[in-house]
């Protein structure tokens, strides 16, 4: 059984090759919260060699919204930074492909629709940074409720690149204020995963208006002794890709994720 | 000359000790902002050996407010740990001798008031992290303007040690939330200096009834896009020992600050 002792020495914890397994196996076909947990989960683009390029520029001038944990060669469906046993075909449990920007299927293997001119692009996600904030004691509100995170097209632009250009995404976690100032220095060690937050207090000033309405996810409350605290989106990436309306491409399900063997705690940079 | 070569090798720069040699002559009698640029500045409190212990765990319990840098041996006016030159009895410009509680002289020497029960305890000052804030390229708006940093007495308690109790004291400085998550980001590496924000935005939920009118020091405009970001401040110790009313002590006078042989840039833990 592919499970590790933890440090504490008493539950066996899953790993995130052993949660791969499971998903290529077919016997895990739901969202991939709560897998193999300390484990780095990443939001997955597959884009045509054509547009590669252009892509991989926008990530590297976006990092905040787009943090490239890897990137494939094309045509090859490994990603060997993030797992030896790793296969982008089949190791998702839900995929979504798109044809001109138009969402075309839903399927949990996409080896029948694999091109030799696909490249694959891993970024880091915010479960990584809400672990750490769970860990220093912090509540996260959407996760207490049970709802996806809310998330809000703002109007900070992002840096475009080729055809690549739109607004950043974000998401919103409240806190007070002395644990949105905990919740800074936290999510500062973590920048392959969104890093620091990019805005607190007064949405008004990024574009939002309705902080009770987002445009992805769902409302959370946020209380009057409490600060809105805006993290770049893993979103952005997939709203930019779908203006663009590539002739061809794949990207994960949203909650669906790509299980890596890396270790949360291993992206701190201190 | 006691000056040395900056970095970039152009210009000479005083140290910290030539400061307190300038100081000790007579040369300066002016408060110590700009003197020495790159040195630690330290507020002083100076206090009979029989509520030294007492003191000492108060800043040992409340290190945002009480940073504490070096204490000295009773009776010792040396601070080694600040400066192998450094006499506390005439190194610092201006000083107020307090009785009960009560300012009863202002004095640029206190050698005829010494006693060999007094020790001296040295507190790091907003001057450092306000330092590492500007050369951040963020505008600080006390200093824009040339007026004192406005504080705050706050609902935020302080942990008791003997006699020493009271509300912690903030200072307060404006900044657009991308600069107040740079500013948390900054002073989060030096807590020998009071360290990261205590609180942001909603003054109210410290205590803080009227944002214009600070109990210390001058007000400063806080615009629709700027969030009040507060710091736990130095005047707090001097305030909890006014409520202790010593039988004798000694502080500097406000802005007349201690100059050390320390570099700030060695003070960031990171």
């Amino acid at each position: 059984m592919d499970t590790t002792m933890s440090a504490l020495g008493t539950t066996a914890r899953e790993t995130g090759h052993a949660a791969r397994l499971k998903i290529r196996a077919g016997a895990h076909r739901r969202p991939t919260a709560g897998m193999a947990p300390g484990y780095v989960q990443a939001n997955l683009a597959i884009l045509p060699a054509a547009l590669a390029a252009d892509f991989h520029r926008f990530c590297h001038l976006n990092p905040k919204p787009c943090p490239l944990l890897a990137a494939s060669e094309p045509g090859d469906p490994r990603l060997p930074a993030l797992g030896a046993d790793l296969d982008i075909r089949t190791d998702i449990p839900r995929y979504r492909v798109w044809k001109k920007g138009e969402l075309v299927d839903e399927v949990d293997d996409i080896r029948a629709v694999w091109r030799d001119d696909l490249v694959s692009f891993a970024l880091g996600c915010s479960f990584s940074f809400e672990e750490a904030l769970v860990e220093n004691g912090l509540d996260i509100r959407h996760i207490t409720c049970g709802s996806n995170v809310p998330m809000y097209r703002t109007n900070i632009a992002t840096a475009p690149a080729g055809p690549f250009h739109g607004p950043m995404v974000v998401s919103m976690r409240p806190f007070r204020p002395a644990d949105a100032i905990r919740a800074v220095q936290v999510t500062t060690r973590f920048p392959t995963v969104h890093g620091a937050p990019v805005h607190l207090g007064k949405p008004e000033m990024i574009g939002i208006k309705d902080i009770a309405k987002p445009d992805y996810g769902d409302p959370v409350e946020v209380r009057d002794d409490e600060l809105p605290v805006f993290w770049a989106c893993g979103v952005t990436p997939q709203s930019v890709i779908a203006t663009v309306k590539p002739e061809f491409c794949i990207t994960h399900a949203p909650g669906y994720m790509l299980v890596t063997d890396l270790l949360n705690a291993r992206l701190a940079i201190l």
